[in-house]
């Protein structure tokens, strides 16, 4: 939770209220006492086996539209869920805890969602030596939420952004000329606090990214086997990373061929929502 | 795309980028001559069929980190793509266009998605009377772009926000006690520029609500048998909205029951990314 | 006051401040202890009949300045003022209280001034079918503000902005070509969540505007004669709104002829601001 | 024109039209084609006498909601408009004209109105030594462009905010114990950059303010015939201001009672709009 | 502390976190248990006679990355400093102290050099009617807090920019055409808040500012001799500002030349950062 | 310049300006027609080696202040001057080059005195293996310019801030209880792209570092021999950096004691500003 904690989730949840709530929730103010009080309860309408995620940012979203609202995350972050479990109780400003519903729950059934897949994929490949990573192929402006979320599941993080990595991809090899060519202004000119990783498309390339001192490579679309001969070649402290296309199907042979991570776009760019509802009742 | 055009759209491009290229993109900075120029051609991976969306952004995305950027959308906002199909070439310095690939690939990937999803449900009530629309369930500081991406796929919008429709359900009624007190209330204090809508879950709520005055009745969760009783009930000059864990098994049966609109949350909350790729050549 | 709350007023504070203190109070920096406390209160210099608004500011602005004020609203939101009463005492920070008196009184004056045509218009029409309502003609930055205050002063309001309602003028039916093709436009674009109103500016226009569906009609500059036609012609269901050049003389004769709505520009873009003084003394 | 230029006046109009706009002009959206060209016409709707004031501005508005608009001001800025004229015309999408009308006339009824009171006031002057001075009583958010209208008007700017002038009040001689203390330390804080002002509201505190050094003195709603003791007092060299409660009908006595400025606080705080329209036709 | 206390110090602050932070202290995560509690000690490493400067800052800084810090300040504000002290001490969550460190240190060393430096100025001139004061030349978006050090150094603030002091130099005399033209202008646009001060660079254009009414005269790079001839011609009333190029060395001269103030630019431009450190032990 | 051309320059820039210009340049508008051209001359008031920086900024901020400027750069990012060099000349609004000739300059002056000081000490160890790194002592919201300005200066960036670079330190070896400890929670929880540098005090630490697979070790205020017996432990593969005071004198041993790297705060925490001026005629 550290990392997210500091970047301004405030900020973040200040626009999605003014997205969604805009000049004022109009239904809201129309039928509700502003003074009335009420207490609202966020069920998980799932089978089991849901990993719930988020619920920290209740308190945050509510305190923005209620008053000093006392919230009771009765499930934990990235607790499985039994079918129908209750995951929070709110008490607050009714008027406030409508307000706020939507930009909250928007919210918890995605992160639950792609902590849900995440977890599919870790148990998937339980017992090998591999680690399943994210992309960066997420929502923009909501990247820092789904990068949480997946460390919840499980998971664990690739670089946050193009500052956070060196990762010489096809077009920048061919921009440079060559991967020698492209690992060796990598090393001059990046800090020298990045390990410098490469992708590689082929075995000869793979070969190409040792001879040149890539410390990390990045194999791209290759079958197990593949994969196996660049273990092979790269021996122990060269770090390989598979990628492209992989599904909760291919995956397990994937993790058995020997890589230390695998990346998977899925995670994040295409999530099934936990379907969640909120339910409030006048105290 | 003219609501779309009013939205600060480069505001939301900003804070994409920031996110994502943060101080720097290190690696191109390193591999690539800032002085190169490139071209780059977006591809679909994807069988035919997919509803191709948000092609207006990628002039504006590498503006802001290439310098005049020539795009040519060869795929029109709309149109189904032929498997394989290149959507777009864009001519400008190569590094920008690195630098700026995974941003415009996040919100394309995302928009069609979204369009090609609503096409689906679309087509699957084709002949009837009833318009799919969307919901509130979307990303957070994405909505303005999946609601216009509703429209490219064939759909039509529901409110946009909180302000800018009543719509009193379940929680509402019972704040105000009862389907009466909350129309009363809602006609009374909102502006006279909209309809008032209200959710029912039974036919004696319906018939309630036609006796106070809805001229706008929300069926959650109604069988298509119940919504045949609601549209006798209410008459044609009263609009039926069906909600409610519809799928594209069980909407034309519901389309059939003579409701006006159909609101589907899966449009927006669990949308699979349409796979594109971009490489870039030297020029 | 619902509304209101959910707009970011701090920010809205803010900013005055920012346009008002700058790099600092300098007089006050000079010449006040930056620990002295103090009382500040604020009276109306009018005669009877002032409508007070914006007394709920108080505690906002002086929190941004002032090291946790002490506010005590004497006159309530709304309340009609006796000549020479105080409105509120506010005990604080002296410095901050002087920094802050004059963003705190340019609001007030205003939204009290606000307040005070606004009832003066409602009274004038009272015990007519008509309502009151504000328009968009507004101090650009403050109309949720200004909005507040017309309903404080119990009249009602119109749409927000542009995407809180529909209001077909005269310059959208030129450019769809007719009233009907205006109405039938709008009704297949817009959200179903608002009525569609319309601007005619005879009675020709009224009777097509309802031969075409419209449910709202503006009348533009009618006479009474010609809006008791236009209530003739569109029953009861159809709601009228009189608006153009509309004054406290006027106003009466207009209500009598049957409109449900009259909207009066005057109300926000000619405010005489109420005369408000603060005198601070040292505790 | 040199001051205003220099604050960020996109940010301010970005900021208005956010407001008005929101979301979407829906109206607009439904019933004019996005590609259609228009023409706009301002007329000013008012007998003769206005100063027109803010023509800069509709180039800047427009920019912002309509591809290149191309505007031509007919009235000059500061120029007493006829009888009926039209101010400016602006040729550009036709759609874009409509969004951005309510926000320009917004900002030039409010501008025009500064101007056109502050000629009336600094007319009734003419031929004394005095000039009409501006105060801090504007509509937060909008103090630029009515201080730069004051000067349009004829009149001239007081100080911007707190941290452009120092001025002395009652509250501060209060706080600081005598007007010897308050002009002291005022003298000894202040940057030497800046004249010491201080209210007086009797002869004896005029003596001594003049005693201690104050090189600048308002009169505070001093009778004509206090002024000219005052000045008698004070000698050619200090400057003298008359404030408080200053209408068109007193100011002339005041002007000749030989002060070198006279602040009026209805030149903003209190400003009747002028009535301006806008009328589009499709090109 | 005033003037200080009404900039936004957190936003200023937010902005340095996000700088040096981004999106996540990832050592600290790493490392650090996220519950875990810590004292962080401040040392000045360095001789006796530093001034410190800024101790309010770390109060505002922890907050937001410390939740509930308790800060006790042992060194107050402009105290010279003993060799190797403790200036103060914070405890609070311990990651957040980490992560916060160097934006208070930063500050800190830049806030204390300046106060320091601005104390040798100080000294070197004590018994003279000159007064230290600093310039423009600061580093941008750090002003005020460079500004505030000034003063707690025992000098005093120049102008805080462009609107807050009417200050002609070289270019404008040329662009106006003559020192007589500047001086008109300025005094006939200026608000009358204002002095006027004129930059000279002979005794003749100082003869002719006087001439033409200028209340202040910047002297710019004139021997102590060439000021005293300026003293004589001006008198006692007019302000003598020096300024360019003046160093520990030559500032006792020209004190004693008679002049009101001295301006010294490496205040500000070219600070020696002071040597502080912190460290944390885990409580 | 690729990563400094990422950052929102123009975001600063403005920010710069409206710390400086506030409200408006008085003394400009008062003095200098608003119609004039003129032509600027920037020069370098120093003997001949300063290395100039920055020049690439002009374009930028007097774009913001002047209409349409028109840049010449003379001397070249990274030259070292001649004395007395007109660095670049700029024809503009007159005005507007006289609005922005400070925020100009200031950041100038102090990105040459980056470069300058930088090149120095890369100067200083011409031959060895070592490359001067700067840190994180930098001016809150000039990081991105003064690390620029350090490569120009033929220095390397460490890494930009806490999010882009895994540096244990000695406070987290406490916190994680032992460089064991600190290294292994490190290399689980940090991404994969991230290098693992530790601090270490003493040649025991070093030890620790490499048996527990630490791949930089920055070595703490050790002397050149102990550094030479660390690099004799760490062997070749594993980066030393030398830390810690570390000056011109004292710089030349340390980089032949053999360390890869070696960082110097005083390349940006006490800069000396290069004197720059700037001239301006009338055209």
């Amino acid at each position: 939770m550290e990392l997210l904690r500091q970047i301004d989730l405030d900020e973040l949840l200040r626009r999605a209220l003014a997205e969604d709530v805009g000049q004022g929730d109009i239904t809201t103010a129309a039928t509700v006492d502003s003074a009335a009080r009420g207490r609202a309860r966020i069920t998980v309408k799932e089978p089991a086996g849901i990993v719930f995620c988020g619920g920290f940012l209740l308190e945050r979203v509510f305190a923005l539209t209620s008053s000093e609202p006392a919230v009771r995350t009765i499930i934990s972050e990235g607790e499985r869920v039994e079918a129908g479990a209750v995951a929070a109780e709110i008490d607050g400003r009714l008027a406030g805890l409508l307000t706020g519903e939507r930009v909250a729950l928007n919210l918890l059934q995605l992160m639950s969602g792609v902590a849900t897949a995440t977890r599919r994929y870790v148990d998937a490949i339980a017992g090998t030596r591999a680690r399943i990573v994210d992309t960066r192929k997420t929502h923009p402006g909501l990247r820092a939420l789904e990068k949480y979320a997946v460390r919840i599941g499980g998971g664990f993080n690739h670089r946050f952004g193009l500052d956070s990595g060196v990762l010489i991809k096809e077009n920048h090899i061919a921009a440079a000329g060559s991967v020698k060519n492209a690992l060796e202004r990598a090393r001059r000119y990046a800090p020298h606090t990045f390990r410098v990783e490469i992708e590689c498309e082929t075995l000869a390339q793979v070969e190409e990214a040792i001879a040149h001192g890539a410390t990390s490579i990045l194999l791209d679309n290759m079958t197990p086997a593949e994969m196996r001969n660049a273990r092979a070649l790269a021996g122990d402290a060269i770090l390989l990373e598979a990628s492209g296309g992989i599904t909760l199907d291919s995956i397990r042979a994937i993790a058995e061929a020997g890589v230390d991570l695998i990346s998977v776009g899925a995670l994040t760019h295409s999530v099934r929502a936990v379907d969640l509802s909120m339910r409030v009742e006048v105290v």
